[in-house]
């Protein structure tokens, strides 16, 4: 009914709308894109005296993968691997509605308790080629490992991994519900440079709509409000989900972690206030600029105007001193083209009547501000 | 008093507001709509082992309907039988004030329980000769069936169909509850490619209107504008009933049967998100698009005023030097016709008067964008 | 301080603004509006198996009304004869905060339980004379009788009156409190053909707004706003009131009366949905026609501006050719005048220029879709 | 910072921003404004039986008053008179918390309950020289007496102190809580004339501004818009405060007198409806009337520019044959201006081109409406 | 990614954006801006007998610090003492996650539970260099003391120390949560001044919107709108704040400091009123300045075109009778020019056109107000 190739990939990607799972598709039916990036699937071990990092690259490795006690951070870059994901899947015991939106990656962010397991989904903001980019994180927290799947290589969770080489602090000595918060956290956090940046975008265009309108930033403006109405539907629902954990017991969640997580929703909140402020400014900027236009367009259209007012009558003058009549006919026809001081008159004239505007105009105040 | 045959057909469709009852007939009336399509009756009745499907031509079919322990899904498709439908009523005992329901087909989508039955009613979105169309879709979950009557022939619930055909997965080995869950998540899911479609629109709306913006677009903007509107008035009630059925225990439907639901309502949020995305960047649309024609118009003004203004004094010069003073009876009258260079000097007045313009518009910036 | 007289009347309907009650009058108190229709008492008495009706002319008759376990209707048209609503008030001892509510016309629509008796206020809206008008209907509803009160003669429960004398159907074998259902649902019902004949002018005023707008659509989509202000402001606290007359227990409403009021509720949902949605749409109606207004207007502007931009320099051209240099006493004074081809040379020159602005023009894009 | 006396009086006395309280001050600091009204305290003392009323001048008039079984109402108009107001809080033990807001006029409305008090504020609106203005009323309700204080002598009490005096109803014989309760009802109430007023101005500028639109209403558009955003802020937290004192049971009221206050809270239910409403009808009239003056100029100049777009190619031909080439040089300069029937083709060829233009300007549709 | 010295540094301060700790830190990590004001830290130790104050200027005066059983109140002006502060925090057992917050001086207010500790952050609202200011005031209540930090030396709460000094009323004898209330307030009611400049800015910008209107409002009702957007951003969540502690139970606040508790949350309510009234009014400020220009603009634009079609017509005549037709060839070619009333004939033709225009626009009633 409808080309899903004509959808403008921008609008797609901002709003969130590429489901692979064709629709009237059983629940839970798993439907790899065949466009998704290869996977790349890298394993952390740790416990508080050591850690260790590996590559994997055959699904065998995760069937024969050994639970030793450590806790294990599986990350996968890329959805494109349609056996390693089943591998993990499989390993792990994912839920298949939850694996089928690992691959539809147009989630709202939510969190949902499976037997053993809570799943997560949560939207990674980033400011790439002046454009708001969203990309979907899942993850998967159980009892001593955390699952997270990703859309694209490159992620903002170095500092994360960082942390855990590095050993300090309560990094390694807590479990996996902290490398959980922690995640979040670091995820939540990467909002700030990206709001930075709009509230650098804002202020400049509040400048530029001030002091000189241009006809570009009628787009420029519509283009923020729409990143900012995607960057609030991406945030909002984290919040909410920050909420839940926060606020509901979970298995996998320590009474102690839970005091983190208030903290990493306090962060939510203030994105979310931050966006709605950023909103309200921008919307108030599309007035602003009309405002502006229409002040400069009246300044240019005043002075115009009374230029053509000034030199209408004066030239009706001299039209009428270009007539043709005959005075040889009748004394009455246009005798002044015959007085002495005939010329000098009508100038006179005219200087009269184009100084009766122009004070008119002063009196009236048009002329004080143009 | 209000002719009804002068409501247009469209907004009648897009805001639901056919209702076959007369006014103040006793609840639980039916009346049928004398234009409603023939209604063609499908029953498919499987269990785990084997499934059948038939067509039912006579009311007296359903009468004789043996309950064999299999599930039955009764699909009426066409309001206009009037037997065949009390006939159904009849044999299932379905409440007198859900079927008229059924029949008024302009319901906001709701679920009630009555004894025995869960009534459920939904819309069905779709986008046809660009634009929205909604059909009520009612729904009545017993035990070990499921009745469903649509307004017209042809819906989006095949793939159901072939599932239960193939008989994989949950779809045979579930219940009635499965199977009014299959066809809630259909109905639901099927929003997506309309969502698709004005996703589609907008973008395309938002280059025109930004790039070269047509009095058409006015036109454009209003209707999806509109559409949306009815769009949301589906949507918004189908989460609120899906959340009811999710959290709310009710007799016919499963506990393991809930954790689907739960998807489901997931999905209605992320539809009714997009949808309010979706107003949100339309409504800023018209404002952009006064916002463009200004600058366009303002643009064409400016080049065309500047033209004027620089004419019209020049015209007032040719004016004076045109006036017929009689240069015989003074020498102060216009002696400069009789100047050597005076042909010369009026045309450098005139080039110095555009050209002092010119400087002018160009200083105070007229000039630079236009 | 407010001469009430100069209150426009129609205002003061829509929005409810009168009362006949002074201010500081003790609670209670009752005061009769002297411009008052006349009252007009009806009494209807059924229980199953008969039915008699008789209309009341004196307020004894009132008074030495015996209860026969029948079920009573006693309905009121008109407001104006103190005797007889005195002697109702005293017979059926209805509450006198209650009572003043009956006679100050512009009650909000609410429902409040009293002794013995449930007291309830709602808006009949009715679509006359090409406005909305609501009439306030209050309902006193006792163990066997439920009492009517109506500002004005005629009214839309006559369906109730002819289904009562029929005696089908539940109508007169269930109580007091199904007739008081029924009546209630007769009410709110009577919002759709009001509903449908916004919608069709709302309709054809996107016709007319679209294609064609006249100054005086600005005033009726004004109207239509307002009115649908005025219609929310009635529709919506009958929506709270028949939530509570739903949910909370009543001694006067019987359980399986409250599967009904379930249906009444939804109906004024489903109004109320409608109101909601035209006031979206009738809003973005004026934005729609400014729009329409100014694209039209900037087409006139864009033909006129652009013939007058492109005589203004032909004039000018004329101008300098009609002045009037002495070509005796220089060479150099208007050549072209005595040129061979000096006249053709002047025409060339003018249609050299119109023809320049014109390609200008073209180029542009200005005249391409004038 | 900011000099107080710089406050536009009037935006202070509408929104409520004068505290005689010095920042930081100890909370329950007592300061006196050297500007307010020398305070008025009046007694009225009542039981069923009878009632007296004194004007008391000093302060130990309150310290000598004896409590003798009877409800006592003093009413303090004007909050000038410090060791008055002191000898009243100590005779009455009033919290000093609630006693700062009795001096601090600008307070919200609102019900706080102390160990043997009930402290209301409420705001008294009125319409005085065409502006709303809102006066301060504090109450304090104690087991046997009512105290109120207002800002200014002149109120709106005077029908309950006529009430009392007459002792009829239940005004007398019910204790100190239905006094108050009939001081809040009055207060209430008395917002109605302000509406009525409110009514009858948005009516005639609607007519204004549909007919007639004149520069002055922007100014009374956007006083009538801030004065209602002014009368939603007193009146607001007045329903919130009406509601509590009706839902949460106080020592203070007894339970008969419930039932009175809930009348009070649906008549505050009402003023807030018709308030909003208003705001709504308001909020629409600015757009309406630049709509309307956008008709009106773009009627203006619509005429005024067909009348110029004639004319000025009319005058190009004028111009043309006003040109001085020498006829005598060459057949082809302007062979017209010899032709016998020069002149007659001359102001053909002008009717004919006027005539074309308006041909045009017919067709188009630019004629039929101006 | 985002260059943040790019950021302009007023709306930084505005909606608060900076953070000192890195992203992907571990929870927790304190990071001291090297551009924070130096520490400067006094000790205020009290009981209801004696008070000394000291300033602290070496980390070990923290360390060796005793508790005595006087309630300590240690504010520190300036976070740029590294030492200082980790010493204050080891000391009194700080919270880690508290303690960060304490360098982010971009938090949002809010109130958090530790063990032993009360955690509060607070906005300290001013009006500096006609901008708004917000300042970061962050407070740990513990059972006998009270540590504050503030961005900066200058604060408002020397009226809370000289209330200490002084000793009276409960200042001295209650203990340290009064204190904490006793700040509390002082740092909210320090709103009120800051809200009776915007009013007096709000005031005088009506003014000259209505009366003469420039193109600087524009910029100024943005600015006033964007700067009430933030004070709202930061009373907002003081108000959820100050509901949190006045309501739940907390060890650290006694039950008689709560009703004070509920006075502070009162001004609160209070402030957040007038800055959503203000923001109502400001936000229909830009609609009324466009509608001000829009009708300055017309009544110019009115007379101006006036005074352009009259000429127009004029220049017209003058024109036709400036043609050069030869008069020799033919009696048709302009008779008119050897009239005997010729030029008179002319002249009053002129007249008439002139006056039939002046009647025209005076009858359509465009001359009536220009």
């Amino acid at each position: 009914m409808v080309d899903p190739t004509r959808i403008p990939q921008q609008l797609t990607r901002l709003f969130g709308l590429r489901r692979s799972t064709p629709l009237g598709a059983a629940p839970g039916t798993l439907v790899f894109d065949p466009d998704a990036h290869a996977s790349e699937v890298k394993i952390i071990a740790y416990d508080p005296k050591e850690i260790s990092e590996r590559t994997i690259t055959s699904p065998d490795e995760i069937t024969s993968l050994e639970r030793t006690g450590k806790v294990l951070w599986i990350n996968v870059d890329g959805l494109g691997d349609e056996e390693m994901i089943r591998a993990i899947a499989a390993k792990f015991q994912l839920h298949p509605l939850a694996t089928e939106d690992v691959l539809n990656v147009s989630q709202r962010p939510k969190v949902e308790e499976y037997p053993n397991q809570t799943f997560m989904v949560v939207r990674m903001a980033s400011f790439e080629k002046e454009r708001l980019q969203t990309e979907q994180v899942t993850m998967f927290l159980g009892s001593d490992y955390v699952i997270t799947f990703q859309e694209r290589p490159g992620d903002c969770l170095e500092p994360v991994r960082v942390r855990l080489r590095a050993g300090r602090g309560r990094a390694r000595t807590s479990g996996a519900d902290y490398l959980a918060y922690a995640l979040l956290d670091t995820v939540v956090d990467h909002c700030f440079p990206v709001l930075e940046a709009y509230g650098d975008r804002i202020a400049s265009l509040e400048d530029e709509v001030l002091d000189d309108p241009k006809p570009s930033a009628t787009a420029e403006i519509h283009e923020a409000r729409r990143d900012l109405i995607g960057l609030r539907r991406a945030v909002w629902p984290m919040r909410e989900m920050l909420a839940t954990l926060h606020r509901e017991p979970s298995p996998q969640i320590k009474e102690e972690t839970r005091i983190y997580l208030r903290d990493c929703f306090d962060h939510a909140m203030q994105i979310l206030d931050l966006v709605e402020s950023y909103r309200d400014v921008v919307s108030g900027l599309l007035d602003v600029y009309l405002s502006s236009v229409s002040n400069r367009m009246n300044e240019i259209m005043k002075v115009l105007t009374l230029i053509a007012t000034i030199f209408i009558p004066l030239s009706f003058i001299a039209g009428v001193y270009g007539m043709n009549f005959d005075a040889s006919r009748s004394p009455l026809n246009m005798p002044e083209l015959s007085w002495y001081f005939g010329y000098p008159f009508a100038l006179f004239l005219m200087a009269l009547t184009a100084g009766g505007f122009v004070v008119y105009f002063v009196r009236k105040g048009w002329l004080g501000r143009s």
